[in-house]
């Protein structure tokens, strides 16, 4: 049994991961899901974010928390407003993901976890070889950190699990927890 | 009548004038009377936003334009998900208010219309002294240009009207345009 949108209520699924951790193709999917059931919803991804609210935004860590910050307030006003929202950033820093946790509504962190060397493998966009040759600067996992999360909502092994398995656990954890 | 919660429509309304022409006064005052009402509301409004989502931008034409576009962006999305968005900016160029018109769902433009000199006799802030002192730049109205909207949907003249009867032309409209 699943809700109707009047009785929605608000939540934020943060992914967050590696460039090539899957975080967009879980959200997409997931966001397919949650569509056919009539929820309400909005994503927010880094590379439309960048283009848009941040376009004056680069790579350093305090305009990576800038744009994590702008970010927040958009994710804050509508969950607070009962709609489902998907953000899918790298947002390697912790102490700002623990900010957007604090100033949304039920902040649901979802960390797509894989080892660097399989995310480089992927690199479908062949950004890890710019990073490695020196030609993009503050590459999260190979010139800038990245801090995993310690404990996130729900973890995903995308280097294991199918995306249809990832998909499954953001599933079952928005029931159980009755957003859906 | 009013229609409830559920069967909301979103909409924008969008003040635009001069400083100290009764943007954020009549905003106020019809947030409160739609709040009450049981609508879904969020304020926007030109302090706030310099705070947050744009604490890094200036008043050039470039930095007014940017300021705008990113609100929205904000105002789209709530509004599109059947939320009333209460926007307060000087926002002085056409162009990009009617940018702001095209993006958005249901764009009501609120022309607060009060001459520079009221305003200036009001100057709660001292900003205007600041401004012919030459303290303050790009100040809409004495170094700054503004254009007045062609086609408001609702001129309200602050000058001569005391702020319950601007709020009723508000009211009054939302009505006749089924939006409470």
């Amino acid at each position: 049994m699943y809700k109707n949108q009047a009785n929605q209520k608000g939540f934020v699924l943060w992914f967050t991961g590696l460039s090539q951790a899957g975080k967009t193709s879980v959200g997409n999917r997931v966001h397919q899901i949650l569509k056919e059931k009539g929820l309400k919803l909005e994503r927010l991804d880094g590379d439309i974010v960048r283009q848009s609210l941040s376009k004056d935004l680069g790579f350093s860590k305090k305009d990576r928390d800038e744009n994590i910050r702008r970010i927040t307030m958009v994710a804050r006003l509508l969950s607070k407003n009962n709609i489902g929202v998907i953000c899918s950033f790298i947002s390697p820093y912790r102490k700002i993901r623990d900010m957007a946790r604090r100033e949304t509504n039920n902040f649901i962190e979802v960390f797509c976890n894989a080892p660097l060397g399989i995310c480089e493998k992927r690199d479908k966009k062949g950004l890890y070889q710019k990073a490695r040759r020196g030609e993009i600067l503050n590459f999260t996992g190979v010139s800038d950190p990245y801090e995993s999360p310690q404990t996130p909502e729900i973890e995903l092994r995308t280097d294991q699990e199918s995306i249809e398995e990832s998909t499954n656990k953001i599933i079952k954890y928005l029931e159980e927890n009755s957003f859906i």
